[in-house]
């Protein structure tokens, strides 16, 4: 993990859908790939329960603990999507009829469409700042340091744009991938070298075993390019000395 | 989230390339299908980085929480494993060679190949009990109620048979899904209805929009078939009423 980067968040992925494993998540890649592209780097993701008291409970460490901090799930219309009531809990605040939200679904759906399911779409912790859904109407919100997002991914996605300058982060996290067709333990002590002459580039090791392929993935990751080009000679550096090869993937 | 159920666990996921978003964890999934399977219910997912400190906090934590908790990742060869290390912390035990881990890799490898990098795969917490691995040799392990997986999806998938005993679960939680070409809208004061009569069922609702389908999935999980099938008859009844239709998923 890098130490110097200023900038953290952490996810809350909320919802009993993942935890029973009938739902792959994926928002927590998307988020973090985009959350390292504008400098600021996730620092824990939690996964948990449609209860409210755990809910609270875990907001309110996360917030505390972490510049930012983005839920995704449990804005939707049915009775398990209890996140914005939630959000107030954790904050203290009033649950309530969020005007603007009001007149933006009010507009979206055809007249008398907008029926009670739809309406609770609207009910927010007081004051929350929204964030536009430009995929199906429904805006996200935010309070403080604290950004709902819905679990639908590819709503999720089509959000994350008009967050951006919402968000402050600090430098980018660089990364560079290197692909050997050995496996870790030939390497391991080499590249323990390597980071041990190499500290504030974080060096990470993943065997890969698909496609027919079989291999190591050695990715460098840092603020500076610089810093990773260097790593990147002296991984090359005895990689050769051991005769290993590169591999694209 | 069921309230009956007795057996609980949590996973704790270890390793910065989930955190980055360059890797997209599936190991949850996996874990999850297979406890709820043998009635463990998953009450909590972590992902947290290669760092020791926090995973020791972490663990400290989940493992007084919870009657198992299951980790992944961090236990290969490389200077960024530091899974066993860390679970030796968290139980202050002894990190030290665990002479059957070290006999199972001796044969397994050719003459000389049980080189000083695979040789730090056999350091563990004193005492730890083996989790066999018939996919790469290296085992897992277990100290109490906690239990130590590889990150590679198909390794740990691999790992699981050898576990079923060691895991003592409660009744396993069915579930039964309704998939249905509505919109959450349209169904949810009545899906509330139902929920409020079924306090010991779980309903989720759950939009899709995929390979050209919209809809919603109503899943119903209970430890009990006739609860279940009870709920599902109540949902029918208003899904004919509104004339909604069936979908296959």
């Amino acid at each position: 993990m890098l130490k110097n980067t200023k900038v953290n968040a952490a996810i809350l992925i909320i919802g009993n859908e993942i935890l029973s494993g009938r739902t792959q998540d994926t928002n927590t890649s998307t988020l973090a790939i985009w959350l390292n592209s504008i400098g600021v780097q996730v620092n824990e993701v939690r996964v948990i329960p449609d209860i409210e008291k755990i809910i609270v409970c875990n907001l309110n460490e996360l917030r505390k603990n972490n510049k930012y901090v983005f839920t995704t799930g449990g804005i939707g219309p049915t009775h398990d999507d209890i996140t914005a009531q939630s959000v107030a809990k954790a904050f203290e605040l009033k649950y309530e009829i969020h005007k603007e939200a009001y007149k933006i679904l009010e507009s979206y759906y055809k007249p008398g469409e907008f029926n009670e399911g739809r309406q609770k779409m609207v009910w927010m912790p007081e004051n929350a700042e929204l964030i536009l859904n430009p995929t199906s109407g429904a805006p996200g919100f935010s309070v403080k340091n604290v950004f709902c997002l819905p679990g639908v991914p590819s709503i999720l996605k089509s959000m994350l744009g008009s967050l951006k300058n919402r968000i402050v982060g600090g430098q980018p996290i660089l990364s560079h991938t290197i692909s050997l067709k050995t496996v870790e333990s030939e390497i391991a002590n080499s590249l323990n070298k390597v980071q041990e002459k190499n500290k504030d580039v974080e060096i990470g090791s993943y065997p890969f075993f698909h496609a027919g392929k079989l291999g190591v993935s050695i990715v460098l990751r840092s603020e500076k390019q610089s810093k990773i080009d260097e790593c990147n000679s002296q991984i090359l550096k005895f990689v050769n000395e051991k005769n290993i090869k590169l591999v694209d993937r």
